[in-house]
Order: structure tokens, then sequence, then C-alpha cells
């Protein structure tokens, strides 16, 4: 967590969900939009990649206890085992100055692009590395990068999570 | 925006739909669960009332430029003017702390609850005092506080924003 007189470097904001539908690509000429779905229970993470996600801060992320099961008892996403589902939102970095939001703080585009995919693999990593989430394939699907996130989700109590780094 | 040496005393996420589905009460015998729903342009805004949204802090909710229009243009909700969809999310307070997650500065039940009406009361207000949104009819819905709150979203791009008092 992000303590005061440390500057803010990231920002993840997790939901839990049963169903979720992401556009990767815009539809363009003939050719029609295309979607990753995920269902099963999942987590959507909206990540912002101000500085590297590092891989201790991934873990806490993957580790926290957030997820509800059926029998009320709170376990990690790796734990349930859950797919996970990355949607980026450099609006996350806003800052609100007077009427308008400023984005200053983000990553450039490119820096910004390099480390939303550290990011990703990072958590694809750690998936592969545990036994339960292996056996039970779950999948990290993600959004792509610079796109607009037309996401339609489906919620059982999103239990909105802000973690800071 | 809360600065550094302050406490945080609220937290709001603000997020543009297009549309939603909330439940407000479960289903119980042979009752069918309620729900509200709205169409058109909207901002599903998750609010945590740590201390009391001042009417200054749910004015700048409501007046700053995160609202996309058709031809890409921001504006603010009043301004669009679009629905208001508001969803109690205490999870949104919650503090890491090793793999588990802390609610110690959330305010109990019943203040929650006296803070959540206040904040839903100071939005219809503001609603009820713009000429703009009082003739488009436009509408605040909110979650029943202290419910599960079954949600479904769809979004054309959420722009998930981060406001804090």
């Amino acid at each position: 967590m992000a303590e005061s007189g440390r500057s803010l470097q990231a920002r993840a904001l997790l939901q839990q969900c049963l169903r979720a539908q992401l556009q990767v690509r815009p539809a363009e000429g003939d050719a029609a939009a295309q979607w990753v779905e995920i269902d099963n229970f999942l987590y959507a993470c909206f990540s912002l990649p101000l500085v590297l996600f590092s891989s201790h801060s991934v873990n806490t992320l993957l580790n926290v206890k957030l997820s509800e099961t059926e029998n009320g008892k709170r376990v990690s996403i790796l734990d349930l085992p859950g797919n996970i589902l990355i949607v980026p939102q450099a609006t996350l970095g806003g800052k609100v100055k007077g009427r308008n939001v400023q984005y200053h703080s983000n990553a450039g585009k490119e820096e910004g692009l390099e480390l939303y995919s550290q990011f990703v693999t990072l958590c694809e990593q750690e998936l592969a590395a545990n036994s339960k989430c292996a056996e039970a394939r779950v999948v990290v699907e993600h959004g792509t990068y610079g796109n607009k996130q037309v996401l339609k989700l489906d919620t059982d109590g999103p239990y909105t999570h802000l973690i800071e780094f």
C-alpha cells in the first residue's frame, strides 16, 4: 500500500464478477468486432500502470482474500481458483483540477504499453506457477491497450476494492 | 481532492455506462427480486461515505467533465444531461493488511446509512435545481444500503475515475 510521504506508483481496482465480455478489437469495414468472454467466477482488474507493477505487487493483488465463495468465506483469486480479466483504465490516474481532469501522472503511450504488457505477463506467470490454477485451467484475459474498453459486466456484488502501491 | 497530510474523508468511483440494472431487493419467498434499470447515457457512482459528502463534494462529482458526448467532447453529467445510479460500496474503504482487508475507516452501519441517505438526497437536490436536468427529466436511482449490490453494467468505455475528498 502506498504510504503517506511516498508517491503513488500504481493503482488497481478489483471487482468480483460472474461474467464479463470485453471488446478487444472494434469492428472495421466488413470485419466484426472481436470480444473475449469469461464466465465462471472471475476477477475483473482495472489497472493503471503509472510505474511498473512489481512481482511483489502482482503477488499482493492475486493473494489478497477478496473473492467470496458460496459459503461466504473470503479467499484469494488463486485459492478460488478464478479466471482473471485485466482492463487497462488510464482514466484511473486522473486528478480533478477545477472542472477538468488531468492525467499528468500517467505513463506515456509507449511506456504505458510496455508496463501493461509486463503486468499481464506477471499475472500469467503467477497463475502458471500455481498448481491449483494450472489444474483448473484458469485463464488470464486482457483488454487491448489504447483501445476503448467496451465492457459488459455481470456481478453478484462487485466488492469493489482499490489497492494502491 | 484529499491532500497529503489531511485524512481521507470520502471516496467515489465514477463510471460512464450505457445501461445498468441493479437489484434493490432480493427475492424472498414468493416475491421476485426487485431491480432498478437505467438506460440512456448514465453515470454509475460507487460511493463510500466515510464521513459526510458535503454539498461542495457532490457539486464536484456532478460538475466534473467526465461524460463523453457523441462527438468526443467531455462534459459533466449535469450538462449531458444523464441519469445517475448510486451504488453503495463499503468495500471501497478497505485497506490491505497482509492477505486480508480491513474496513476500520468505514462508518458504522447506522451512521453509514444516514450518510448514504444524505448523499443520495444531495444528488437529487442538485439535479432538481438544474433546469437542463429538470427539463430532460433525468433521474437518480440508488442501491439499497446494506444489501448485496447485484449489478449488471453495460459500458462503451467505463472511463473509471476515482475522486477522493
